[in-house]
Formats: structure tokens, sequence, C-alpha cells
């Protein structure tokens, strides 16, 4: 039984793996896909509300000709709120279903509830932990719009401590060869020391810098993440976060053949005047999760990943 | 790319159009229906909840064979919430799904954010304005039931200033011939300025009406609203909403041949006790926008609307 | 037109049809089994939100090929909040579907409203009465696991005044023969006195018991539920929860064969240290239910139920 619940889970061939599986997707007719997953159900349960990336599993699904259940909000809907624990809510959804995809609040939670299910669990964002799938479809990504998956620069600039997604794909990159890793980040949203320990252990490059110019410069991947203004309290006049947003005029800086990238949703931290440029990939990315999810769901239930 | 957002939209010539077409969609075989929309996904993406507007879309679809991913409370759930932005919605949704039906709060914010979709758009009601699909299914109930779209006295009641549904259908009627159209209001919850006036300069005969008997009086359609107490703060002692109210009594000065509708839900402003007479066409009415819907959608995605 | 609302509708021939029906649905191929309801659009309309139990209902009719529209929290998002009557609910819902399950908070308001619904409608739980599907799912799981249906003693423990769940069980055993029922609950929780009234009326041998360990001796069936804490305001010192949960060491008293049912979700009253026991059949009892609704489901809409 094959949980995926973290990045750690994946080593570098099955990444690559996963990626052309979904180039073979996502160029397969419409409705020969529809075969893939026919007659298999799939629960989609957030404990957190999430609705872009639940419609993406859950395209993912249909788009396979599988079928799907869904709690857009089980904390406050589901029997967990009389305090059930989440070890039952997967030995009995785990009979209904083939496989489940799961948004929840606790990572301790998840990672020890989901021994007991009896079917594949997909993690889709555990606390302010793992984010697989995201990552996934992050490298998938910058495969796609790069050409290659080592030697290269890669910008990572917002909320590096609380963002999930900059943690999950920054462990992805510490699989690849040739790399380096620029920051640039608020004072008090830094790198979790752990994973800034894991980094320096691998063979990747890190440097901090002290501007979003400075970030951009030579970057050939510019990773940026929304700041949640509630994670600044008492600290507005030092950091206000358009110190950390990226403006037209920073296009300048950055090469042509870069691409910026982002979790999504924006705010103010990427200037919309940016959208059409060529190297503004945050679209692409946002369709791009649509078929590694497939290629996800259709290796775990057509029993290639194991 | 076609996006349904106004009835404006619609020449009469289109609306005879999608009722043939709703005609024919409601005689077919159920399952030949379902090859229609077979491999198509639509999203329903709801900021304002609606579970009777909504259901009645998802219905449509699955009728004809497509699948749905839904966001029941998009307001309260989803990214929009963190400060996103309709048009992001739209540009990374519409890469998940072939068509995006939305109920929005904001006409201003829908009407701006359209044209980012790279998928059609329904509007399934927006703001205070527009409900296109609901106004073409009240405009096909009046055609099935009294067999002509010209030469008709059409009585409106109730809240004529906020209901959306009403201003919607009085867009329409302009475009058909031979009509007279009388309005029931209390005092301060008339037509807009701006709408009376497009009225004014149609060929609508417009007549004001003071009391539910007056208005009903030869009419051939009686278009019933709901009045929203909250809309009446301050007002209660003048307009006690009963006085807008049918009952069965008024039934009499009703001719055998008119039809009583009404967009639902209704609240005490049509009496139950007239639901058996052949005259109440509200549920007929309801039904009606599952074919009407149906149509719409099959016209749109499978490209005769343009 | 069959609405499935009461146990009451379901003589001990009938259950046994049904139960029948599941297990040829639970052995069909999983493809094959896609035709059974294809074509069909059920509606779940969840005026008080159960994700269990609304998940399984939906499972039900997409394992058997048809399409579900979905409110999972109907009474805050529907029209109802508008003051729309429940049978006006049916009559434009019932336009759109071929069947409505259906939760609500009122059994007089359910009673009353479905004679209205143009489609069948089955009781997926109403206030603190009636939870029919429950009931044949726990008669099912009696069945499957000790092969028969009459002279078997059944102990049921909790909260039998307002555990709608025990309420129709009971009334279903009271069709069975040589049935001993063993009653072990806190003082102020005790069955309805019109119920313990068609108990004591019916060929049922009735005990109060007044231990766990007194109630599960020479049990066949254990059947327990849980207390809702708020039921106990002002009585927590005389009746600790505790003193009505089983534990491991229970289970020395329980005869080899019998078996524990509970029908989830469970807060403490079952130690999960007795999960890895054969006797422990609540999960195996969760995962009946899909089975069951898979049989009412096809029998409802495939027209052998009348």
């Amino acid at each position: 039984m094959f949980h995926a619940m973290t990045v750690k889970q994946f080593e570098l061939a099955a990444v690559e793996r996963l990626m052309e599986h979904a180039e073979k997707l996502r160029t397969m007719d419409r409705r020969a896909l529809l075969g893939q997953l026919q007659g298999n159900l799939v629960a989609t349960l957030f404990y957190e509300p999430s609705t872009r990336t639940r419609l993406s599993f859950e395209a993912a699904v249909y788009r396979l000709g599988g079928q799907v259940v869904s709690a857009e909000n089980a904390r406050e809907n589901s029997s967990s709120k009389k305090g059930e624990t989440l070890a039952d809510v997967f030995r009995v959804v785990g009979t209904y279903v083939d496989a489940i995809v799961i948004r929840h609040h606790s990572d301790a939670e998840l990672d020890e509830a989901v021994s007991y299910s009896p079917v594949p669990v997909i993690n889709a964002g555990a606390g302010s932990g793992e984010h697989p799938t995201q990552a996934l479809l992050d490298v998938y990504t910058i495969w796609r719009e790069l050409g290659r998956l080592e030697n290269m620069t890669v910008a990572v600039l917002g909320d590096l401590k609380y963002g999930r997604t900059v943690h999950s794909l920054l462990r992805l990159l510490t699989r690849m060869q040739g790399m380096h890793v620029k920051l640039y980040h608020p004072p008090m949203l830094g790198l979790p020391a752990a994973l800034l320990a894991e980094l320096e252990q691998s063979s990747i490059e890190v440097t901090q810098c002290d501007s979003v110019a400075d970030a951009l410069k030579d970057a050939d991947i510019v990773y940026q993440t929304r700041i949640q203004s509630e994670r600044l309290e008492g600290f507005d006049e030092q950091c206000a976060t358009d110190d950390y947003a990226i403006h037209v005029d920073h296009l300048l800086q950055l090469p042509a053949h870069a691409r910026i990238l982002h979790p999504l949703p924006r705010v103010g931290e990427i200037d919309p005047a940016i959208d059409p440029d060529l190297r503004a990939a945050y679209f692409r990315q946002a369709e791009n999760g649509l078929y590694v999810r497939m290629a996800l769901l259709d290796q775990i239930l057509n029993g290639s990943l194991t």
C-alpha cells in the first residue's frame, strides 16, 4: 500500500517517471483517458478548505473517468467534531472508496492515522509541513519550462518559514546536481533550522540575498510565495511585504530564459502587469498540477506505484 | 469565446433557438442524452450559496453525461478570502475544466474578471444585477404555457427594485411585439430608474397598478416575486407584504388561460392553496430551468453558440 | 411511489430480500455494477451535516453507475433559510433528479413534506427519530456475522433515549422470533416510554442490566452507542460515561461467537485496543452500510420496491 505523504518518498527517478506519465496523459485523447479510472471512486476530505487544490484533484479523477465523493469542510461538518479519530475516519471511508485525498490541519495526526487506512492516501497539504503534489508539480513545471532538472539557480522568495510548498520543493531540489539556491525573506520568516541544515548537508549551494533584484540576478527559476500579513504582527515597519514583491521593472534584471513560479494564490507579491510576459509561468504551473495529479492517481490506483 | 453574462446577448432569434433546443433535449432518450457532454467537465463556483440554482445547473450537466466540480460556498472556503482576484480564479480553474458556472456577489468584479477566463463562463446570478438563465427559463415557460412570445399582458409583482430575475426578464420582454407590462410593488421597491427608462423607450406599454386584483385583471402572465422583509425596514406599517401576496380568491380575477410564474423560493407571497390550480405554473417553470440550462450548456460546449 | 422513511415499512421478508440483494451486489463485477443506475441522478440533501452517512449514500450511487448532486449543509446554504417550505424543496429538486436522500432536523416537517415529492425519498436520519438504513445495515451485519435473525440475545448500551439508530433497530428486532434484549444506560437516558411499551407488547424479552459486564454476559450481539456529554448536564457525578464504555477486560465476559456493533462515530465508549479482536464487527458494519444502501437504491430506482 503506497500512501503519498511526503516528497521524501520520491527519488529523482520516481519523479521522472511521474513527469513522463503526466506528459503522456496530457497528449492522450480525452475520451480514451476516461477509461483509466473507470469504476474507481476517490474521496477528497478537506479538513482545511482549499478550493483550488480540491478542484484540481477532483478534475484529475474525472478526466481519468473516475468518480469523487467530497467533504469540502470536513472539520466543521464531519464526525471529527464529535471527537472521532482520524484513524476511524480512514477505516470507515476506506470501505467506501478506492483512494483518499486529504488535507488536514495536523501533520502529526495525519501521519499517525494513515497506517489505519485500508486504501491509498494522498496528502493534499498538512499543517505547515508537507504538500507533496505541489512540489511535484513545481518540479514538473521547471522541467517543462527549462528542459532539465540540474545545474540551475533557483531563487526562493517570501515566507520560507511557514510556506509548506517551499519546504517540499527544497527537499526535492536536494536530489538534483549542480543546484544553487538563493533565499530572500523577511527577517523572521527564514527557513526552519532543520531544513536549512538539510540543505547545507546536501550538495546545494545556498546564498542569502538582500533584495528582490539581488535574488533575481542570474536566476533560472524564481519561486515567489505569499507572505501572510498575520505572520508579521509587530514587524510591519521593518518589513513591508512590498519589499518582497516582484514588479515589472524587476523583469529587467531577470534573464530572458528564466521563469517565475508561484504556488498561488497570489495577493500583491507578483504585479499582474507581469502576467503577459512569457517568463511568467505560474498559470502554466497551475495547469501542470492537473496532469501531475492525474499521473499520481493513475499510478497509485492502477498499481504501478507500490 | 462566448460568456453567457447578460440577457442583452440574446436576441429573440437566439432565445427561440435555445427554446427549440430545450424542447428537443427534453424528449430525447435519457441514455442518448448522456453522449452530449461525455468527457466534459464543468465547475460550479458559488460565491453566494444557492442550492436550487446550483443543483439545477449540475443536474443539467449530468443529464448530458458531463461531470462537475463544485464549490458551494466559494466566498468562505476559497482563496478569495486570502485576497486572490476573481481573474486569477478564472485563469486557474479554467485550466481544469471546460466551462465555469458562477454566482458572485459583485457584478462589477465579475464583469471585469470574465475576460481572463480561458473557458466559457455562465453567469448564475451576480449582485443585484443579472441572472440570465432565470430570464431565459421564464421566457421558455411563457412560450410553453401560452404558445407565443408576443401580444400579451404581463403583470409583475413584488420587489422590482432588487429582484434581479425581474430585471433580466423585463429586458427580454422589450424584444417582443405588442407587450403590455403592469407593475405592482411596495412604494420604495419600484423598478430602478434606468430600467424604467429602458422600458419606456421600448415598444412596451407600462402601467402602474394599485392592488393585486388590479394587476391580475386581464393578465396573460402574472410574475410574482418575493419581498425580502429586510428591504422594508422602517416601512412595515405602510406596506405589509401581505398586500402584495396572491391568495386563492384572487384566482377569480385571473383569466382562465393565464399563468402564474414565480422564480422561487416563495415564502408567503403565493398561497399554497393555489398550487393545484392549472394556472399555477411555477413548479413547471422550475423544471423548465433544467432543460434551458441543458440547452445552453450544450450549445456553449458543443460550439453552436459563439 | 415508495419513500423509505421508517423501518416500520420493512417486514422481515422485505429485509431479507434487501439483504440478499446486498449480498448479490457485493459479489458482482465492479464494471458490471456500473450499469445498474446508469443515467440516474440522485440528490443528497443534508440539513444536518453528516459526512459519513452522506459519503456512504453517494458512494452507493456511484458504485452502481449513477450520479449525485449534493447539498452537504442545506440548512445554512439553501433557500430554506429564506423560509421556503420543505414541500417546495421536494417539488423543485424532484424535477431535477430521480431520487432524493435527505437528512433533516425535524421528523414532523419531513413526514409532512415527503408526500409532495414527485420522486422517491430516502430518509437518511431525521430529528431524534428514525434512521432506517442504519437499522437495516445493523440487521444485515447481525445476519452476516451470526448467520441467523432469530433466537439471540442482543445487549444494547449507551444513550437509549436520543439514539435514533437504537430506536430503529429495536423496532426491527420486534419482527424476529426468540429475541432477548438487555438494556444498560445512564439513569436519565433510558428508552422512550412509547418504544418500551412497543417492546413489551412484542414477543421480545426485555432485561434491564446494571453494568457493562452484566449486559455482555451471554450476549450474541452487543450494540454499543455513543453518549453525548451534553445530554448529561448536571449528572456528571452519578454517571461518568466511562461506566458505560467497553474495555479490553470486558472481552473475557463476552462469548467467543459474539459480535460488538456500533453505529459510529465512537469517542471513548469502545476502547480501540478491542479493534483487532474478531468480535469487533463495527468496521465491517460500516462497510455493510454501503451494500445495503446500494441494494435499497437499486430496488427503489429500478422499481422492485413499490
